[in-house]
């Protein structure tokens, strides 16, 4: 069900060559060297990771690292399979009992389909079984938004660390300030450690963690509509009723693409 | 049911008058020079297109072309019209049965009261119906945010990478502050970043985000009234009763514009 | 039930002495001139104009000038009224029927009163009644909010136009950095955008948005209480329970000012 | 149940003589003049009473006046003792009765619990008080929540007007530059307003707020217990399931110093 | 259940190694010096402590000393542990009943867990259960999000003082603003104590109050895992479908670290 997310390596490399161009269309080679100061990225990193260490635990910021890996990763879902998949289910077990489905098992990759057909296979009441499946989707969402949380703080600690090191730079400038021609260089130091807080947060961390927030809720939706398709199969109602139900998750594009199948799916039911 | 929407580009040819205006106001023909300037526009752009590439994956992006051209459109719904619909059909279902309403339903250019209508009519229970009705709302609801959510996400990094342009340009500034008098053109140019993202925000994203969350909105707003009103129709409530639920959704003008109509339609009423 | 609401005009006046105060107690009659631009208002105006005019369609833009309206006006209701009327209604009720209410009708000038009472007497139970009033309050909510959410987006727009206005009259200063004895005046100029929008924004806009969202707020409270005032005289409650029921809304200087009232309605309730 | 609430005097004291030290550490007795500037403190208290005048209406302004006065009064509720109140009432209840429950009431002074238990004694049903307790918490807190709102937007007006203050000296300023050496005095008048806008939401408006805010949600939580109690009580429940449930709102310290007392309760129960 | 958090004072000694870094690398030895001024110190801490005292109250303050010791400790709960617990619970009050239970008693070390089963030893009903153990998570939440609080606003009075300490600087050094060449170490003292807030705020303020949120957001979920726990082996829930519940909490990593006893397990609970 995974890819590879090709849009956030794009979307780094796209930003970093917008600064490089920045950086070279006015200030030419010699300007880059400007921008690299080792001391400030050591301040404001050092700062960056002494915040967030406080700020969580050591599970929690193990979680981070497969969290990260998770945004260069895409979910692979297809609403109308998955609908499909349940109107199949449904009429097979309106025809042959929910013993069948035991079956169909096989060929069902996605591990929570297959835990809530195995319930309703088992005879569970669709209150537990409502239960269970809603209790995975609420862990879920609590291991996500924690996982994500790290990146989210490191975009607000990113530019308070950034104004930290510039602090530091200008009471240290003013302090000495008996050259004024040694003033101009000396600011721009003091603004890299901002500079640098302003693009981790602006161009990493923000935005990585809109994405997983985007992956956290799309994944959650799907989640829902396998959980009103389990209960469907499961007290048995009837299978054009139940596409109406999951087809209204569907924009309306994507309903029009799938107007055949439905035709062929109508008929379907009517006879069952 | 889709009109034009003019305001969107009266708004923004009058918000870009208004900018050249204020250039040329003070700075005359030659200022307007002076705010072109094809790097800066580059930098903000392509880091603007960075953030959200990384922020979102493909078909959110896709998404969003689709809710950029709806901010050029207006939904066109008369609610009085609505609700007289639905009186009606209230009446009718009431004299000849439900079934009676399928002849009704070639005059109902709405899917959505036709989608409920022909539900009502297939004898489907209220429960029912209320439910499917609602997962269409929420959906619905779910992609317009999703799409809006781009457009918002936009209005945030836009003044974020005006500013990162602007740090850019500052530092290379001061570390080459050799000659004064050149000092205020830099500094002129720094700060054109900062204005690029501050315009697009407050002319563009901003408000174009502001115009998708009233639309959907109104657009949930009028779906939740018919659904009030396929129910009412299906379950034989009071033509009566009906319309004062109804009404409640009406404004004080609203209901004063339509007050020859309720009197027609409360003898109406008294008869069935 | 409305009057004029003195607060606002005399809000706006005062606040508009303080900063003719403040200009003239520090620059004297001539420093009243350098407030004065025109083609800075022009900015700030038109650009305000321009996002709304995008962020909102024409019947929101209409409804601003109502809502404007409002702010001038006051909502004059008194609780202590409002339960006196239910208890009467309610012991009349238990007395003598639902019918006998409506002769009380005439002397009733609130229309949501009227109309809750008119569906008392034609019987409708009291779910839906409580249904049909709920309907009323969530509109009249949803329509208040629109309305205000204008003025809301305006406090936050004239800011951000100020602050257009102040970056382009700073990129044209630096660019002609020639003379710097015309620095002084030329950054005045470009301050004043910013001061005209943020005097806009605090001295009109966000006041008024609160004015307004205090006002829903209140009216929501007191039509609340009628709710539950109907519900309990249709339902034939005690009126001893439902005046403690309602008196539960007023404050504790409200309790004792009617303390005499109480001493005599508790009498009347245990008649009853 | 109240007493003074010596911190707020104690913190305002404290922050002034925290400020008067900074100026006069760095500046002097001759400091201090500097930062008395009778039209700066004119412009920014009149800005401020002109927002909050057209923000509120009459009757919330009067509240001011009296939440004010609150930050200074301290609530002196003991948890512990009013469990212990409960479970007595509850034993009482089940050997003797309700009715038993009247003479109980001289010892009570808490209005809130003679009213709960008075309802109980005149055999309102459980569902009914709930309703009417419930209603007056709603109605508290929409008081406090009403109060307070003033303080909360003094605490957002205050910095903006300062700013304003500081906008007019500045346009001033830049505008008559002639001088150069007059520029440094000038731009210190031109900061006194933002000086006095920022102490005045840290140290007065904001921290008031969130007095007040902490002060409701103690109010509240001690009338759910109240209402927990009172229910129980009238329900005839376990006095020690009453204890249990009573007990779980306290937290592990407080549980602990009443260790003894719990014992003798226990007994109490096991005989009844 | 509780041993030390290293990671809190790793996590501060690592963001003031830095700063220390910071100065040093750009301003030697001597540069060090310039960042230790006293009175600035004690305005910054004096003004903290005041707005803090006028927004608590004393049970509040003392709570703070309480929590801040909290972050420094850490919650040592394995999920896999508690879910095997409550299974064998679970398979022994099937087997043997309840009251069989009381003999685990001793096992058991955490206090919520021990109270759950007493209350189900004593036949309290689960809806009771429930009620009593929610009320208990309620206060948990409760207090700890006021402990909490004092530490969140901290963090925002810090640099709001910050400011106030730099405004206070400003105003004097610009009124005495003879010679020119004392600007700037004056300068570097007046951004002092902006520095001071923004550290506090960076390093200690909010990185606290997130470390106590995480803490108390996981506390609950724990909690909730053993109300299940309880209720269902109370309720005599099937041990298999009562694993099924509690494993949803579980994350795919913990679950297949799991394996081998959920095979056990699933065995154990088809025998009974």
């Amino acid at each position: 069900m995974k890819k590879r997310d090709i849009l956030t390596p794009v979307g780094i490399t796209l930003g970093t060559i917008m600064i490089m161009f920045g950086i070279l269309s006015s200030g030419g080679a010699s300007g880059v060297q400007s921008f690299i100061q080792v001391s400030s990225i050591v301040i404001i990193l050092g700062g960056l990771v002494a915040a967030l260490i406080i700020n969580f635990n050591i599970s929690e910021i193990k979680l981070t690292f497969r969290v990260f890996k998770e945004t260069f990763q895409q979910n692979d879902s297809n609403l109308r399979e998955l609908i499909t998949l349940f109107i199949r289910l449904s009429e097979r077990a309106r025809r042959e009992g929910l013993l069948a489905l035991e079956s169909e098992l096989e060929e069902v990759g996605d591990p929570f389909i297959r835990k809530g057909i195995l319930l309703a296979v088992d005879g569970i009441e669709p209150e537990v079984i409502q239960d269970i499946m809603d209790a995975e989707i609420a862990a879920l969402e609590e291991r996500h938004q924690r996982g994500r949380s790290i990146i989210e703080k490191a975009g607000e600690y990113a530019p308070a660390w950034g104004m930290i090191g510039t602090l530091i730079s200008l009471v240290l400038m003013l302090n000495s300030l008996t050259d004024p021609t040694t003033l101009g260089p000396k600011m721009a130091v003091a603004l890299l450690t901002t500079f640098y807080g302003t693009v981790m947060a602006n161009l990493v961390f923000i935005p990585m963690a809109g994405k997983l927030e985007n992956k956290t809720e799309q994944e959650v939706f799907i989640k829902q509509i396998i959980i009103e398709g389990v209960i469907g199969v499961q007290s048995g109602q009837n299978p054009k009723i139940l596409e109406e139900k999951l087809s209204a998750f569907l924009s309306e594009e994507e309903k029009q693409e799938s107007q055949e199948e439905e035709a062929y799916v109508g008929e379907a039911a009517n006879e069952a």
